[in-house]
């Protein structure tokens, strides 16, 4: 199976806030947010794949400042890395008032897919070449994170996690 | 401020997975019932502090199961613990194949959710009083969750995450 | 075919007030309570008989109060009796401002739905064993309001309406 | 105030059912259709009263026919009668398969809608002149239907409902 | 294959501007009113041809009047003319603020449509019997549309175009 | 007023097709596209103009290939040319079935809007600077178009549209 590029993978998409996307404050509501990011995060996958995905899992999102209404919200997905059959898509979302020419961040997030063959069993993708500073960062983290991911959904013993530990404890 | 129970905030959500809900093995899209998630958080959240809240964060979330078209999906929302302005919330989704009498886990997760005042600041919330042993684990486990979104989101130091720690170094 | 207990079909549905939801007075408009009403007595139909329903028919509706944006409503569904291939299901709906900590009644109403087997003909229903005394009323009531039903469907004569005659004919 | 003829507030809407309105068996799904009713209802009281609308309540309905997928569904809504602050729409749907050149009865209904004033107060609205014979009957049973609806509503006592009663009763 | 009259196709659609159809202002967005003109436009030509349809094209359209929240818009659709597989379908748009009895223009616009058989193959569709003087007028003008649209698509020299080229050049 | 770059306009919109976009060949349908398109070039127009806008007109659009369930639209606008207080806006749309590798053209169109003041006054925007071959030759082009948009609007007489009377008169 041949390597991609990480830049392969990248996907852009831009939304405005309507109404029936807010809460009572007139900001978008975090559920909508995570909706769309799904979405992006969907065709990353499958522009790294060529096949159908399904989303496994999501790491820890934090929500910086609220997002207004009739503001523009870009969403852009990435290809980290590939784990046999699945793949970690790192999430950047900036939000924009165009009117006051005002651009600010609103979070980060890493999302993963698992593809499916045509009888739904999963499916071996290809490999990530990072090749730009921030692609090889993300490249490197996502062993550390995926062995969180792994301790939190209680299929991996902390003692194993030689990424993660490192993080507490300095031999 | 008085104390609240955590069944006080007991929220039940039932939703059915319709075609629009749906990716393209007619199964229900991740970010769908994280938006689903999302509103029964709130609801709980509310119920809980009296006021309008905004989400925080959510934590890790790993999907166990394909959620089926035409499927119930059933999403149990409930204070965990407070901490001054917010409140984390523990989400448990089940589902449903009622023809066939099937019934399947979907995920667990946890979101935090801020108060506001009407000026949007944030406002100081009442304190859980956990009364079963579950509600007990989970206002335990809470710390260390919360520790854990702190380090993941570069704000705090992880040797100062005691609870966390413990996970990785026995002293 | 054995009987199943009412609270067993017991169906709970919770949503927030969206602005789409709204007329112009900022109030949750009849026909979307009518919408999510009709997939919450679904829900319990299906609870009850397990094979896939469609709405048949739904009695008077009486709408008594304004459900705000951004209000909590809360749907609760539940078989009354079955008849043959079909199902009462009665609905309560009330409403919550949380913010306010103010509850108030919206209506109440009776759908009825009938089971389909995959050839799509109807298909037997199994009875209801009513317990609590609400139950029991409800189980009662049903024949009467079927027969309303029936007259205002122009399918039985008022003379033999036995049970609906007696509100007006005292003999 | 003026008299106004039930004509002047005839409505049509047209609709095409989509996936995301039907049920399992990709039918429309009724609480669609009562969505739908409830706004060509809404358009038709406002034409007459020349004032925003609320929906006070909707009379027995009975679907006959399922309605498919892709099909369009014609909904026609005219007022046939006021009393002081409300209004009754009688409301009739009918559908259609375009491709085969077929055409089917859905169901009748009568929703009535109270006129507010800007401070939410009951308006009074001008009374109907009904032309046709259809239009006369329809105007007189409103009479019988409303004594109905007050029955139901717990809100008139069954031996006041003189002309509701006389069906059941020949004296 | 047996003449149609243009009637016989006649569409009128009915919808209220709701929350989430509005742009900043609170006024009807022009993305939205082209989707409901798709579908009513969609209605006609299956009318006439009694076969599925997809859009070929869609004429310049301009937008007169904004379209207020709460606002009544009336979409009225005909066909003006056909052309072998394809049919050109006219519609007018018109809306209304009932409250104000304030009726005003929105826009006027051409849809063309091809009908297709089952194997998604061009199905060619009868010809149009115009009858009132407007009929008559949107028949012959139907000609000059298609050679513009023709040429706008580079499927036509503008030397060619007879009809058009009249607005230009006097002989 | 300081002039602007085309690409300081760029925008990219991503999105997929789902259950209820597509007619009843599981296709796009014409008016959901539009509906995207509207709100891709309404985001460009803001980029250009730093202020709200609202779709003036649009100019004839011609649907080339049927886009599928689960394929992936995108959507690329930018800011053509400036005409004292409104905007032309390019837009060019391609579709993708990631699982098969394989990408065709959906269709071009030429989007106008105009900015608003707080007043809802029509603004004056800054004019383009066209860079590269593409943007320059769209630039010219934009005069041309504006012209055939005036005599389809009854706004000028076909011998005033000098660009445009080009097309037909060899002079």
């Amino acid at each position: 199976m041949k390597l991609k590029k990480a830049s392969d993978s990248l996907t852009l998409m831009t939304e405005i806030v309507l109404p029936n996307d807010t809460n009572t404050f007139g900001n978008l509501m975090g559920g909508r947010l995570m909706y769309w990011m799904d979405i992006a995060a969907a065709i990353a996958s499958q522009k790294h794949c060529n096949a159908p995905v399904v989303t496994a899992s999501v790491d820890n999102i934090s929500f910086q400042n609220p997002i207004k209404l009739g503001n523009v919200v870009h969403i852009e997905a990435k290809i980290t890395r590939a784990f046999t059959t699945s793949m970690e898509v790192y999430l950047k979302v900036w939000s924009e008032d165009l009117s006051r020419q005002f651009q600010y961040n609103s979070n980060e997030a890493y999302y993963t897919f698992v593809a499916l063959d045509p009888n739904k069993k999963p499916l071996p993708v290809p490999q990530i070449v990072p090749e730009t500073e921030e692609e090889k960062k993300l490249f490197d983290g996502a062993l550390r994170r995926r062995q969180l991911r792994l301790i939190l959904g209680g299929k991996m013993n902390p003692d194993d996690a030689t990424e993660l530990r490192a993080l507490f404890v300095k031999d």
